[in-house]
């Protein structure tokens, strides 16, 4: 199953020909026949010749099929997610020399698209940072020149990104001057009429006025000036935002949102062409998906043409007609569970392919248990080759037949290795080590105990690694990131973490996303629980199997809930959720089954595992500071999304005031 | 010797009250008499009640002595780096609601402090994050009441923060909307009035005209506004700069030469007094010291009042008589080393008190080697219980007797606990179990043999850890996180590094600091080098001690010279360095010495060995994910200070045609 979805790098060109062909628009109106191409590349950080080769394909294929205009996305020559590379100041004058090679591709075709520009105006104004600055630029050539502007004060060819987010992942402030900021230096100049003129971009002797912005520039609600509500006051033909938008749940939707209100406050809008890219992009901590996803919204805001949002490449000319859709955010989507399947193979073997390049062994440990089966079935889908993933089964005493009957059949259904052995050795030898330096064998024991297993489990994979030329997949979830229940140097390890920025219960709806893809049972149904009106069935309840009888600690489905609305959902705050439970207006929302269901309508109860929560949240910040990186799909994922630092916070006067109200209810 | 420095949490104020005394101005001259004190307080960061009790403290000391006004750091009621809690809107609401517990403490004094604001001008602006606005705030009051502005359009009170860094380890952006950005929701507003207004703050009949800045608006050379030049022309009697300055080599210059621009740019200053706190604070993965250092600036930019730069509290009325000093950057200190020894024992300590308030025990690997007797000494130096400190010699067959003969002395020097054994048993059994899975004999050698014994030395102590309750030191230093000279899960591992910000080159002189401060020879002499005119001599070469003979293969001095230019330098790229290689220009540069040394002088030698310190600065970045939080003293530290991702960068041009310029050379 896995070659079909397979696109190598080196292919993926041809792939992309091959596939995704550009066609002719079938009924060109609206803007007088302006026929355009969006090229929704797989944009590789870092490597700017593979860049330039992709778009050189792509304005070919565009040439090709009569396109007049090919728009490419957001700082789509070196990347976008460069995190201190930014500051290495011979890379970025060389990613900027650049811009020059993508005009000269220009002849007979307009170009749009997104990279780094340094001189701007004759004057080199500082970054705050104290090197030469450097702007997010949309740039615009056709026929080898730059395109010019409708204001003579405006420069030709370079649009300067308006808005610079600094939030989650975002850190435009601390690598780019807007154009806001490089008008303060410019006062002689009308900031809108110099910065934010429309492009005057002639074809068969019409002229089209077209804005050009930038990604955050379309998301205006929180910022003072509105690029898009100026084009549309302008009177502009078309609005081209450049995007390079990493992907998570729920974010179709917000940019639907976005359009709708610029269609509400201003009427109607210029009809928008949003071209985003395909890849993987990494900032350290997290690893982001890039979806696609391009679009043309008409001027009511519903969208006349729609590009695959399936993370992959491809090279297509928009169609125009209005009313083609009733709706303001497709996708190729039907449920969250098949688009996260997807972030993460597509992610996955990107990440293998631009960082491991040399085609290491991936060493997994299969507990046969629902994370490591999902984890394996993701690395199956993701490499062409079987032969690099390696499954260990590394028992002790306390694991069950079940889980091992588990890893056996999901390595026979992936057809990977799997090796089975024990680790009761290195255990004892353990305990031989700890009595020569004098401890005794009653101070061994309980989670220490436990722990020593954990680690040896990772010291063992470590080990398999370092004998196998492999690299190490992390099989943990976000429950268990979040709660800290997981072993640092031990099941914490590895090169990337697919499943953690997934709670328990989305690894659910992910297995059986994976089994219906894989067509044969590959996660174990036994390890999957049913639903019930009061609860759930579940034949092998999750386990760390470190001790005798041992099952997670975690209240399923309930802490699911708690900690996405914790970490995802911005101001929604565990004092809102106690004035919930105070005022019975839990019952609500999706959690209302399961406080019974755990005993938590005794006020009591309820307190003290929102305290284990928090202190759970707390502690665990510093292993979270050691873990690998985490493939990022939620609204506000572990480690350089949500970012945290080490600190006992004081409690508010407002939660010690709720925590009182609630207990004085039991 | 730590009895003396130690300050417990607890016990600081009555520490700060005996020991630095408030002493009354021996000339008041200059602004007519009035009487300013220094709160140069310890701020916790997230424990605003200890940081309002220290205020209090401070505040009637201030009053004892006569003081009309006393003033506190940037953000010195709930902390500064405080990652995304500055997300948690009722955390922050509940820090702004302190102002006016502050305001409270002015009666017949006045405040000046730093903390949040979120009600501003009535609006409620949002930030770019989509949540209420926040704005980093100077607060000013006095008997009560908010002090007034000269301009009508000010408001009384608070000053907003105009400059916000974004570099390094700030990101003042991401959580703080500046005045400037205030002002684009307020253009019926002339900026400089309604923002930036002088306070009229009124003594004893007169009035004086205080202007308030914050931190980086000071640093104002790479910004479009100029704060402290706005308050020279409007005639200002003073102008008060609240900071919360971590700090690191070189900020003092850095921070005397704003000063000096400022008044070459200007004439002249009004008087300026900076006011930064002491304490321990942390984004996550660097640990950032703040060393105090308050100082009154005249208006010829030379230092009048110079308060103590050595990380204590102190609070104190300055001295306003002009040329009581020749020098515009004092310090406590004579040189680097002994600052960094302050720096890295109070920020260890406060490390220790704040983030493990039960008091562990601290689990450290004592090889015997020089880094690991330094963090011993440092932890030393930081706890008063030397019973809280147990080291471990963790020999194999390829520990030498020197080092174990070093451990031994050290822990006798040290007064602390040395635990001996052997962790032959474990790696033996390793291998038994590599065998169980398939693998042959002759599989495991070479690297995987030597990480397998540093993985279980990592483990060892992380069992020991478990068994007794402690927290992991870990003892690398900045060379071996740059080149990944460690084994993950390995020697990586621990709660903190307080050395992995230093070279090797600059823990030669931190030995012999630590050894002076202790008077005694802690760090054992054979560890370190002497330097001769070619070269070194040193009786025992760093090794890892992981196979017969092994020695590490780093080119002492020249790499140190290099990654600390590679890292701490902006603009001080690989290029420039190859030009300089070129041009024969490194004969000028402290590093000469070590290019024949080394035998770099052959240019293919040179080339060889840069390529592969930039190929081992690549491929450890994921290593780096996943190490401890580093102390930060230098300009740029691994970890939330530079930020790096992974990804493999194509190399310029320039630096191809500089490779092949110096090969040719050859």
């Amino acid at each position: 199953m896995s070659e079909a979805n397979e696109i190598s790098v080196a292919s993926k060109l041809s792939d992309a020909t091959a596939a995704n062909s550009v066609y002719a628009a079938t009924d060109p109106c609206a803007i007088g026949g302006l026929s355009v191409a969006v090229g929704q590349m797989d944009v590789i950080a870092g490597n700017p010749q593979a860049n330039l080769a992709t778009m050189r394909a792509m304005v070919a294929q565009a040439k090709e099929a009569g396109a007049d205009l090919i728009v490419f996305p957001e700082m789509c020559v070196g990347g976008y997610f460069l995190a201190d590379k930014w500051t290495d100041e011979s890379f970025v004058d060389y990613l900027e020399s650049l811009n020059d090679q993508v005009r000269a591709m220009s002849d007979s075709i307009g170009i749009i698209f997104g990279n780094v520009v340094r001189s701007y105006r004759g004057t080199a104004p500082k970054g705050t940072d104290g090197r030469r600055a450097r702007y997010n630029a949309a740039l615009f050539a056709q026929d080898g020149q730059w395109v010019p502007r409708q204001h003579d004060d405006a420069v030709a060819g370079v649009y300067l990104k308006s808005l610079l987010p600094n939030y989650r992942m975002f850190d435009d402030d601390r690598y780019f001057v807007s154009s806001l900021e490089d008008a303060q230096y410019h006062t002689e100049l009308a900031f809108e009429d110099a910065y934010c003129s429309p492009f005057l971009f002639m074809v068969r002797g019409t002229t089209y006025r077209i804005g050009l912005e930038i990604c955050e520039d379309l998301w205006s609600g929180d910022y003072a000036f509105d690029v898009t509500g100026h084009y549309q006051r302008q009177g502009c033909d078309l609005v081209v935002n450049i995007s390079a938008s990493p992907w998570t749940l729920g974010k179709d939707n917000g940019r639907a949102k976005r359009v709708a209100e610029h269609v509400a406050a201003l009427g109607s809008i210029p009809p928008l062409l949003y071209v985003n890219n395909v890849g993987m992009q990494n900032n350290g901590k997290n690893v982001l998906s890039f979806d696609g996803g391009s679009a043309l919204y008409g001027s009511d805001g519903r969208i006349l043409h729609q590009c695959p949002d399936t993370f992959t490449e491809s090279c297509e000319v928009v169609n125009w007609v209005e009313g083609a859709s009733s709706t303001s955010a497709a996708s190729c989507y039907e449920n969250d569970s098949e688009k996260i399947l997807d972030a993460l193979v597509h992610t996955l073997r990107r990440f293998d392919q631009q960082i491991f390049p040399f085609k290491p062994k991936w060493i997994i440990g299969l507990s046969g248990g629902i994370d490591s089966s999902i984890t394996a079935c993701l690395l199956r889908l993701a490499l062409s080759d079987p032969s690099r993933i390696i499954g260990y089964n590394l028992a002790t005493r306390y694991n069950s037949d079940i889980t091992k009957a588990n890893a056996y059949n999901l390595a026979q259904a992936l057809g990977i290795t799997l090796k089975n052995g024990s680790i009761e050795a290195v255990v004892g030898a353990t305990e031989d080590v700890l009595r020569t330096y004098g401890y005794a064998d009653e101070q061994i024991s309980g989670l220490a105990q436990e722990n020593i297993q954990a680690r040896l489990r990772g010291h063992m994979l470590s080990t398999f690694a370092g004998v196998e030329g492999g690299v190490i997949m992390n099989n943990g979830n976000k429950i268990e990131v979040a709660l800290g229940y997981a072993t640092l140097y031990g099941d914490a390890i590895g090169a990337i973490s697919p499943l953690g920025d997934l709670t328990k219960v989305q690894l659910f709806d992910l297995a059986r996303a994976i089994n219906r893809r894989l067509g044969t049972e590959a996660v174990p149904e036994n390890l999957i629980p049913e639903e019930t009106d009061e609860g759930f069935s579940w034949e092998t309840m999750p386990s760390a199997e470190l001790k005798d009888a041992q099952v997670d600690p975690m209240k399923w489905f309930y802490h699911d809930w708690l900690i996405r609305k914790l970490q995802d959902y911005p101001g929604y705050g565990i004092e809102k959720i106690m004035r919930q439970y105070l005022k019975d207006k839990l019952a609500s929302t999706p959690v209302a089954k399961w406080i019974p269901f755990y005993g938590l309508d005794d006020p009591e109860a309820f307190i003290n595992d929102l305290e284990w929560v928090l202190r759970q949240l707390r502690i665990s910040v510093f292993k979270r500071i050691q873990m690998p990186p985490i493939i990022t799909i939620s609204r506000g994922s572990f480690g350089f999304d949500f970012r945290e630092n080490q600190a006992i916070y004081e409690q508010t006067p407002e939660y010690c005031e709720l925590k009182e109200a609630i207990l004085q209810r039991g």
